[in-house]
C-alpha cells in the first residue's frame, strides 16, 4: 500500500498477470475461464459483466431473495435489457424447481443471474443445484459471488457457470476498489460490440490485458498490488479450505455467544453461510440501533445496520483479518454495551444472560 | 494507505464531507457547483459525467486536437448520444473563432466538451476564451480537467463551467482509483433519468451524498482517505499557485538540461503546460525507445511512451511529488543511458552535448 506503481511498467504488468492468473485457479477455472479485472466497487462489476455478455436481443431471469438480486435486475432494466424476476422471501434459499418451470416456460431466456450468499441476510443459495439445471437447459448462468468467492468452495469443472463475479475486499482480504469477473472464454470472445459503457467493456477490457498485459485505464495501482498479496496470503493460510474453516468458527463463536446473550439469528442455521450474521432486534425498549452500534464502534467493533425489508435486524460480518478470538473480544464488548443501555433504561426487564 | 475505515462509518462519512468540500473550494465553486466523486478511473468520470448530463436529444460539440478528446467522441458514440466533432491537430491548440463558427453553424449544440490540459502532447488549450463563448451560447461546456486540476489555476466564478472533471491521482498527487466532477448545482439537479448506466449514474450518487453522506456503492476507502490527505498537503504547500510555481520549476530544470543534451519538445513554448513534456526521438540510429525506458528504470525513473498519432515521441511527466533536484538527477540518467546508448553504437557519431 505504501509503494507507488507505473501502471505501464514491468513490474506492474507482472503484477496484473499474477492476479490474473491466481484468480481462476482459486475456482478450477484456469483452463475454461479468464479473469477480467475492472476499477471501481462490487456493483461496477455486477453492471460490467451483465452488460457485456447480456446482449439487446437476449433476454435474462434474475433469481432474487434479496437486495443485491433486486439490484442485478434494477441494472438489467437501466441498461435497458429484456429481463424477467422470480422473487422469494428475504429468509428462503432459491429453489431449482421454480427456476426449471421458468425456463421451460419461456424459451426467449437466455442468461440466469442469481446472488452466490445474499449479503442481506447471510443466506446461501443452491448454486451447484441450479448451475446444473440452468445448463442442462443451454442458458448461460451469471453468479454475483461478491460475499463467497475465496470463502465458500466453487469448482467451475463441476459447477457450469459462465461468469462468477466478486470483488477484492470480501472474502479475499484486499481492501476496495476493484472487482473482477472469471468469465467462460468463449462466452467473453463472442461478447463484443455488446456494452453500452466504454469504461465497463469487459470484452475489450481482457482484449487490452490480453494485447500488452496492461490495464485500458489507469488502474488503482495500490489495490492491485494489495490483492495480490492478499492472495499470496491466502495460499500461505492453506487456501479456500482453510479460509471457510477459520470463518465457520468465527460464526459459530459469534452466533452462540449472541444466543447466550439472547440475540435471535434472522435465518434457519440449514441456509445461512459463515459470511455475515443478521439478528433480529431483541423485543425490547432498552434496544436502539444507534447506541449500541456507537456503543460497539467505541469498543473498535463496527457492526452493520441490517438489509431486510421488512424486519428490524443488524448485521455482524465474519469476514476479514480476523479470527474467533476477535469475535471472543467482540462479545465482551456487546455485553458491555448490552449492559449500559439496559442500565440507561432502569425500569426495563434486563436480558438474564446478560447478568449472569 | 495503512488505516481501514467501514464505509458506512461516521469518521469514514467526515473524511468524505471534507472531500467534497475541499474540491469545490479549490476552483471558487462552493457556492456554484458540488462535487461528485465517483470509484475508478479518469475514463470512469470522464464517461459518468457525459453520461448524467448529455441527455439523448441533447447534442455535443467536441473539440479535439489529442487522445483525451477523442476518447470523450468514443464515449458520446457508444453512449449514442448525438456527436460533432472539430479537430485540430495535436501540436495546435483549439481555436475559439472555429468554436464560434461551428455552434452558430449548429443551433441544435447543447454541449461542448473540451480537454483543458491534453496529456497526449503536455498542450495547454484555451479554456477561459473558449468558456466565454460557450457561455455566451447559452450552451454548457464540460471540460476534462484530468491533468490540470490542483496545478492550474481554474476560477469558477470568472470562467463559466458546467462540469470540470479531474482524478486522484494527477496533480492532486493523491493514489489513483478515484475521479470526481465539480458540477454547476442545477444542471445536476436537472439530469435525472438521462445516465443508461446505475453505477455510473452521477445523479444518483450526488442524491446518495446528499440523503446520508455516504457512497452508494463500497468507496476505495483507502484512495479517499489518501486523496483527502493530499488535499491537505496542496493547502500546506501553498495552494495551486505554489504547486503550479514547483511543476514549471521541475518543468524548466527538465526542458533546458534535455535541450543541452540535444533533445527537442514537441510543442511551441507558447502552448506547453508545465505538466507533462513530449520529446521527438533524436534522428539518430543509437536511440530506440525500449532500452532508454530500460535504462531510466533501472535508475529509478519511469517515462512514458510517445502517444502522437504521426510522429515518434516520448513523455516525461512534471508533476507528482517531486521536486527540481529531482529533475537533476533524472538528466545526470539520462545522460549515462544516452552515453551507455551511443558507446553500444560505436559507428554512430554520439550527440557532442552528452560528451562534453
Amino acid at each position: 500500500m505504501l509503494r507507488d506503481f507505473g501502471s505501464r511498467d514491468g513490474a506492474f504488468i507482472a503484477l496484473t498477470a499474477e492476479l490474473r492468473a491466481r484468480l481462476p485457479a482459486l475456482v478450477n477455472g484456469a483452463s475454461s475461464h479468464v479473469a477480467v479485472p475492472l476499477q471501481g466497487s462490487g456493483t461496477f462489476i455486477v453492471e460490467a459483466t451483465l452488460a457485456t455478455l447480456v446482449g439487446p436481443t437476449d433476454k435474462l431471469l434474475v433469481l432474487v431473495n434479496g437486495s443485491y438480486g433486486e439490484r442485478m435486475v434494477a441494472i438489467a432494466r437501466r441498461l435497458n435489457r429484456p429481463v424477467e424476476v422470480l422473487t422469494w422471501p428475504e429468509h428462503q434459499a432459491l429453489e431449482a424447481d421454480r427456476v426449471e418451470q421458468a425456463l421451460d416456460a419461456d424459451p426467449g431466456i437466455t442468461h440466469v443471474a442469481l446472488v452466490h450468499c445474499e449479503t442481506t441476510t447471510g443466506l446461501l443459495n443452491p448454486l451447484a443445484e441450479i448451475a446444473a439445471l440452468v445448463a442442462g437447459r443451454g442458458k448461460a448462468l451469471l453468479v454475483d459471488a461478491m460475499s463467497s468467492f475465496g470463502a465458500l468452495a466453487i469448482d467451475l469443472r463441476a459447477t457450469p457457470i459462465t461468469a462468477l463475479m466478486a470483488s477484492s475486499n470480501k472474502c479475499l482480504e484486499g481492501v476496495p476498489g476493484l472487482g473482477f469477473a472469471i468469465i467462460e472464454s468463449q462466452a467473453l470472445a463472442g461478447s463484443g460490440g455488446n456494452c453500452p459503457s466504454l469504461s465497463l467493456d469487459l470484452h475489450d477490457q481482457w482484449r487490452g490485458f490480453e494485447a500488452n498485459g496492461q490495464w485500458r485505464f489507469t488502474p488503482p495501482v495500490q489495490v492491485v498490488a494489495a490483492l495480490v498479496e492478499a492472495l499470496r496470503q491466502l495460499e500461505a493460510e492453506g487456501g479456500i479450505a482453510a479460509r471457510r474453516r477459520r470463518y465457520q468458527e468465527n460464526f459459530e463463536v459469534l452466533a452462540s455467544g449472541m444466543a447466550a446473550l439472547g440475540f435471535r439469528l434472522f435465518l434457519d442455521p440449514a441456509i445461512q453461510a459463515p459470511i455475515i450474521a443478521t439478528f433480529r432486534y431483541p423485543e425490547a425498549a432498552w434496544f436502539r440501533f444507534e447506541p449500541f452500534y456507537r456503543g460497539l464502534a467505541e469498543r473498535g467493533f463496527l457492526i452493520y445496520p441490517g438489509k431486510l425489508s421488512r424486519a428490524d435486524s443488524f448485521r455482524i460480518g465474519c469476514i476479514g483479518a480476523i479470527g474467533p478470538d476477535d469475535f471472543r473480544r467482540l462479545l465482551v464488548a456487546i455485553r458491555e454495551v448490552v449492559g449500559a443501555l439496559q442500565d440507561g433504561t432502569p425500569n426495563e426487564p434486563a436480558l438474564t444472560e446478560c447478568r449472569t
